[in-house]
């Protein structure tokens, strides 16, 4: 039997999502272990989206296959109990055999949240990265605008990155400010890695005024990550969740009804 | 000369804002500590409202007295670099002599989260209480406008409330739902000890159902804290902080220019 569970996770204490060296916790390890433990045999995950170290997630979804029969109050709440505080299941259920978390996932979303003023953040910190000079949430939300679309964001794309190209569908990216905080939302078909981070470090730079709106299409159109701005830290930075179809009949803050199989 | 300074803190780590036993620290020690190293003399403050044990500050305010010369930034970040990650001053600047930190607040304000959903909260859980029952928001709020205005609040009141008496004024109160997340917000000029967390004991057995809406109502004029619903978790407590009138020329945060003197 095939299963669906979304996961919520302050990334704060894991080396990330997925750690394969030594020296730290994953959340993927942390799962398997619970997991496995409400099984009573091992159970592997795969998830939608690996975050890097230090990353939250807010819904991330993982499928895994067991022969083990338990009702989804027992995978859900009883995982949960197994899990150490920082993670938590928040809804466990059966799933057509070929559904499978990453490859059936359609669209990414990920939030970033920077605190805006003078004085590092004291509460609500473990969510927040922190931002000295005023940001013009507005510019920043101008300039983004132009990254809309498929689009090769080699400029955004870290060293270390794996994926075979570039290029990625970006689908919707706002800017906007709540006080103190200015907040930006990102939904791509898919993500490279610290794509989202690279976004942000170049939009402060518009935000401080010290590049103008323009910038952002001159450094996509370079493809040069040398030109673009620095990664922004991972406290920031919520995984907010993958989308499916309708036809895998997950919750709704997973599916998105427009979104093609 | 006199300061008033603004204070941001995670409540979590700490036994509370003054804390006269042994065994843990307080954010006041804290706070004097790092002040009195700024100022290179001994400095001690008083606050507009002590916190208990594991409630939270957004912008607690204090006064304090001192014959050294520091500008305001000195004060707020100078202040800031030498306090511990849950402590932050927002903002510090010179005010009368006359002002004083609690005896000038005219209102105070709180707000309690509760994550309301069947999974114990994860990501953001440092602010959140949890309620696994389903809450009915709507019946919380209504329940809640029984309280409003000046009343002997002794059903609300902890054991160990040192006041002379119980009568406060409940300027407003609210409660409302935001997806998982059941928020009350309330004013009053002052509050007795526990007294937030105490209505929201109360408050969520009238949401689960448990009790009707009316029993507020009775609950508040019957003066019996042996009635009253359960304390509620000081996690989900925010003491959003203290209200001035217009006259000390204080932040906008602090200040309600409808207030008299």
């Amino acid at each position: 039997m095939r299963y669906a569970a979304g996961i919520e996770y302050d990334g704060s204490a894991f080396k990330g999502w997925q750690f394969l060296g030594e020296g730290g916790p994953s959340v993927q390890a942390a799962l398997e272990q619970a997991l496995s433990s409400v099984a009573d045999v091992p159970v592997s995950v795969m998830c939608a989206g690996r975050t890097d170290a230090g990353v939250h997630g807010q819904c991330q979804v993982v499928h895994f296959d067991t022969e083990a029969v338990r009702d989804p109050r027992a995978w859900t709440l009883g995982t949960t109990t197994r899990l150490p505080p920082e993670v938590a299941v928040r809804w466990c259920q059966p799933v057509s055999a070929d559904f499978h978390a990453r490859f059936s996932a359609r669209a990414r979303r990920y939030r970033y949240r920077i605190l805006n003023r003078a004085v590092r953040p004291a509460l609500g910190r473990q969510l927040l990265s922190w931002e000295r000079r005023p940001l013009d949430a507005q510019a920043m939300h101008e300039a983004a605008q132009a990254l809309l679309g498929e689009n090769d964001f080699s400029a955004f794309r870290s060293a270390e990155c794996q994926a075979t190209h570039a290029r990625r569908n970006l689908q919707a990216i706002s800017v906007h400010r709540d006080g103190e905080v200015v907040e930006l939302q990102v939904q791509a078909n898919a993500f490279l890695h610290h794509m989202v981070r690279n976004l942000v470090g170049s939009l402060c730079l518009v935000g401080s005024g010290e590049r103008p709106r323009e910038w952002m299409a001159e450094l996509l159109a370079g493809r040069d990550r040398n030109k673009a701005g620095p990664t922004a830290p991972s406290a920031g930075l919520v995984f907010v969740g993958p989308l499916y179809p309708a036809l895998w009949q997950l919750p709704d803050e997973v599916t998105d009804p427009a979104l093609q199989p």
